[in-house]
């Protein structure tokens, strides 16, 4: 496969990475980044075989026979990147992004395509790590860990983005962008809110002699509960921006749920709560075995 | 030390290990467990000197030269256990518990104690694994973490259960029983209401396309904020059974601090909700460095 990656981050250089150590012959990998040191650093990595700022330096030759262009920019700068890539791509050429959104993506996106006879089909590799930039790419990010595509009538598309990340090792999950962004919704998403509003509750402890102990006794449990709370708050705005309906849903249905649990250990009833955990300790591994 | 340990379980098996393999010679441990095979598995893995389930059974001249007695039992049994044990041990000996709740025992252990002229110190040290009893006994259990034992007019008393603890390696933090048990509820308790009810919620979805895509999807974010929730159900009813107004006071104040997380994203605040991430991102390793 001839495959051009836009942005070389973690996700963008990670993935060139993985389709030329898999298939140096075969793939062939040119990479667009805004930087010049990161081009050469991409380059020198053997994460793309040729990268520079401006897609004119990517000669036409290999440009007319890519089969997908990966967008792995920010996810603010998916749509404008689109829109400026798209008229000097060749028609009928893939498209794809690695956005953690889908809906606010997709349907934007595949208007711009469709106006050049491009095709669009949204992805979100679910994979990374706590570090960013090309400096952080690593061979196997994607091994064994999910994917999900968005549907498309056009199936030969669905089908060669699917073989794409197949292709460094992701299990794929095909859904309409609304429920990929529901589901995420639920669990990545509003845990991150969730999360954050333990360490803000904590913190407005006025007893200080409480609010220090609390402090000091925190182990594992207080660690896990808020991690995700603690991560980039950057982030977390944009996935709250992009995913507002669906998080707000996922949040509204939280509260009923803690309601509920709070109402269970106000009316001390244990039984019922002791039922409850159980539930939950049932439940658990269908998500995270 | 001449220490006895009653409940012969992960915490009360540990504490014996550690104790006598720092010192043999100078400490002796006599045990009690309900079960008589738990006190032979216990004198076996040399976490006791000797072990019955009858006090009787301890000859009448270690009881006597014993410095402190430590109730390790389930949570439930501390009281009785004080109760029935008392008018078998002598005048002025210390007994010391591992509750994971402090006011509701400290008091009524203490109003025991003082019927038969014996001193009552609350303690308790925060180790453990997931594992339960004396096969999950092990060494250095309790180094490096924190232990809190409750003040206490008998200054004496009080530095004898610090020295205990310290003995194997704990930090100590001495305060109110009340104190501790608003502390562990804030970091502690209300997360596992927390986390349960993320559980509960996701399980609520009732698109069921939805529900098995989240499944699929849900990873170590997912799995973090969950992890305490999806733990042991009767330790969790137990915890807000015996600490039932501390952790109504932490959920009610979580609740108003999930509300404003909710507004900020109902009303499309993004700066806003940026900066509270920021203060939770900074907040963070106050509690879990």
């Amino acid at each position: 496969m001839n495959i051009g990656i836009v942005g070389l981050g973690l996700i963008g250089g990670s993935l060139g990475l993985d389709l030329l150590a898999a298939a140096p012959n075969d793939n062939y990998v040119w990479g667009i980044s805004r930087s010049p040191k990161t081009c050469k650093q991409a380059e020198a990595i053997a994460s793309v075989n040729i990268a520079s700022p401006n897609i004119e330096d990517i000669p036409n030759q290999i440009l007319e026979q890519t089969d997908i262009v990966v967008i792995c920019t920010p996810i603010a700068a998916i749509l404008p990147t689109i829109a400026a890539l798209s008229p000097k791509l060749p028609a009928k050429i893939i498209i794809t992004d690695v956005g953690s959104v889908k809906e606010l993506i997709v349907e934007p996106a595949s208007e711009i395509c469709k106006k050049y006879n491009q095709r669009f089909v949204g992805s979100h590799p679910m994979a990374g790590t706590s570090f960013q930039g090309i400096a952080a790419a690593e061979p196997n990010l994607f091994r064994d860990r999910p994917c999900v595509i968005t549907s498309n009538d056009d199936i030969a598309a669905v089908e060669k983005v699917r073989s794409l990340w197949e292709s460094v090792g992701m299990r794929i999950y095909e859904c309409l962008p609304e429920e990929h962004d529901r589901a995420v919704a639920m669990i990545s998403h509003a845990p991150v809110m969730i999360s954050a509003s333990l360490i803000a509750a904590c913190q407005k402890q006025e007893d200080q002699r409480v609010l220090q102990l609390a402090q000091n006794l925190a182990s594992s449990g207080f660690r896990d509960t808020s991690r995700v709370g603690g991560g980039n708050p950057e982030l977390g705005r944009l996935m709250a921006e992009y995913n507002q309906e669906a998080i707000l849903r996922s949040l509204q249905e939280y509260q009923l749920s803690l309601q509920l649990t709070i109402d269970l250990i106000k009316n001390k009833q244990w039984e019922e709560l002791e039922l409850f955990l159980a539930d939950t300790q049932r439940d658990r591994p269908l998500y995270v075995p």
